[in-house]
């Protein structure tokens, strides 16, 4: 299980988000409090948008705890748009390449959850990825497959067309193994997040109402202690957030039978 | 707090104590049960002698858990006599020098506690260093401070004046903060274990009966579910270990007034 | 462009090889003298083996000369049967994963080289593997693939017959790349050395006489001065070094037309 | 031997500086010309100075050459005023806190270069530190003793002063030791070059006319092709560089006897 902040709005410095807020995305990755683990020590990483839609990344393999480069980056890079995670790993090594988020193109990705039968889908979701996209994995995680995926099945075109693709092809395959995925994922422009869970609750996501940087977060747990402006985004359902509001959106997911 | 397991007795491959136990100090790395926080993921280290008393060291500064060398390693090398210790960080970053244990010449030592007064005295006990110890220092750590001061207070011939040498030069420098001090250190033929709090209770220490390996183990929390082969160290107690046996001897202390 | 150091024979330290000799691999990683870069900073790796047959692997992404835990080893653990290696990136991140060698079962497995066609072959290469090697993969290099698609075709059975298979597999796939291979692997008795290009000269490999030490080497260049002890293996030569001795024998490889 | 590149004047990506010149600092980090060593991958650095002032700072211990993470930074980062640093290790181990820039309040450091016999005088520099520069000491470079003993002699009131002071505080413990020292520094303001050597040259340092992108650079080595835009700093010559220019001040060093 791992953790996320995900912010859009006026431009505000990171640690805005990752590290002030008393429930920060550092705290959590000492003192998770909605997770199966405390901890998220397993890696963590950063991509945030510039102002002319420039995405940055920054990931590495020590716990967001004692990395005194997040923590500097932080307080320096200002940015209106950015997602940030931190790994509690369950599938995949230690690595870079292995940390959230991923990103390609416009887009990037982070995401919570799992695929327990991973190991037996990982080759035929490789296999149906096109060239371009096959081209650009580097890692080994459950998680970068997802977003590849969802790359292939139209991501660019239709995000909420792409979710339920993408869970089908992944549901498809093996009917009773109980996947979970949160998920926060933008192209620069919306944040989207999302969760759904083959059986159970999946990870937790929230929306927050506007904050006092002007805009609004998504995260796997409320990054301050008011949690009543928070609204828990349910399952099933896709919230997509801008600086203007959030829409909910129910997806139509096909229950592997 | 800080996790700590040590081996005297016939040769044994590492993970005989560091992986495989039941609450082996890897999986204490995530799951501590006797300290503050469950989780020591700042980096860990491994001090093991050779036949001919060559001391060997490896630590790193990636969590414990998710260091396939740390595996590979305690599987193939095989020790009579070793230190493992896993960090959870105090004082100083997470640098491959601030992780214990720390060698000079056939010592080794680690440290599990603290002194919160360190910032105080610190330029006070780098002073008292003869110039040959001064030279050995790479970190900023408190526990690397108390090794080298130990050694100047005569660790070689005398350990146990040396831990009184060392515990007054500590506490007569500030008396009211509330030193804690658990340590497993050798010189390569004795294991010794010690625990001081200057108030309330140290970090625990245990030793073992023999176990199946055939020696037995110091540790800060019983490697196995049968704690009934155990023994507390008590406070203010050196306990001196061999393949042979265990001694006990109680230390006078000056309390700080 | 990598280097390689392996050995074979009486038990000795890999320091022997790796560290102590005025060319020693550890030298070579700054100022290698046979390849068009002096140095060889992206990471290295050592497997060894155990006297039960079992194999210890360790790797890291920092340059070998600035690694303590590197020379620790070195100078701890001993072995009849090793393989070294320093790398040089071409193709895939620095990464522990991308590090040399890759083990699997009994086998380990270095190279230098490369593929320039990689990219365009990587995915047919990928496909080409039955599943069970598919599911070891967790790099991004070509010489993993190399080591799982010799594998493949058979390396357990026939070493010769699965390099001749494999270089058919990468180079008829596109004929005019200029294919680069020098390896050392072994299966933890017998040490194998081979060197392939398609056009021009491969890699340096050389097959030492009777060390000091007793057994003998396998290097990328000669570890000492005296160069007149060391045989250049010929390209297109499968080199079998054990501690009795070495034999050479030629391989019939079908050049792309 | 490292190799330093820093800039004021208009507000740039830091990539212009540090990745995309033909003979960029990243560039030299593989292929530096005016160097003894031609690779500086002992770790790297780069401080900057944001619109209020606020100073940043990133470090790591991988080569820059491998580091995904430098390379995303330097392409979303601007800044107005910076300080780069590759490293090639002479005294210290390879470690973040052993990198370079080191920075206190407003001012960041780096240097190339070296005291020969820094182990001899490292413990009356340190003795030499006022209390609350002692603290701030975090790694075992002569370089960050340099710049704490700079602090300590006057630097916020007078670089100059303080230069003089230093560089006899250091040749007067030893005077026969061919010391050399290379620097840029900065207060945030303006920018700061010096050269040094007790005997012979010291590092090479030039500062740049006017860039395409407006401001000036100084750098171990020009950063483009066209060398007769730079200007050799000439040794015991403080150049100070505004975004409107530079100044040459010959300092008065008493050579030691």
């Amino acid at each position: 299980m791992c953790r996320i902040a995900a912010y859009t709005g006026p431009e505000i410095p990171l640690e805005n988000i990752v590290v002030r807020p008393s429930h920060s995305l550092l705290e959590q990755s000492q003192h998770a409090s909605e997770a199966k683990l405390a901890v998220n020590g397993d890696g963590f990483g950063i991509s945030w948008y510039g102002p002319n839609g420039d995405l940055g990344l920054y990931r590495d393999v020590l716990p967001a705890w004692a990395d005194d480069n997040l923590i500097n980056l932080c307080r320096m890079v200002r940015s209106h748009h950015f997602i940030a995670h931190i790994r509690a790993s369950t599938v995949g090594e230690t690595s870079r390449t292995n940390c959230h988020p991923f990103t390609h193109g416009r887009w990037s990705f982070c995401h919570n959850g799992q695929i327990p039968h991973f190991r037996a889908i990982r080759r035929q979701m490789l296999n149906a990825l096109p060239d371009a996209l096959f081209e650009v994995r580097r890692g080994t995680t459950d998680s970068e497959m997802i977003f590849l995926t969802l790359l292939a099945n139209g991501l660019n075109d239709d995000p909420q067309a792409a979710i339920v693709a993408t869970l089908e092809q992944i549901g498809a395959s093996q009917p009773g193994s109980p996947t979970k995925w949160s998920s926060a994922f933008s192209d620069g422009e919306t944040l989207y997040a999302f969760r759904h869970a083959s059986t159970g609750p999946a990870p937790t996501l929230y929306v927050s109402g506007v904050l006092d940087n002007g805009g609004r977060a998504v995260a796997s747990e409320p990054l301050c202690g008011v949690a009543d402006r928070w609204t828990e985004i349910p399952q099933d359902t896709i919230c997509r957030v801008s600086a203007e509001g959030f829409t909910m959106q129910p997806l139509q997911i096909a229950k592997a039978a």
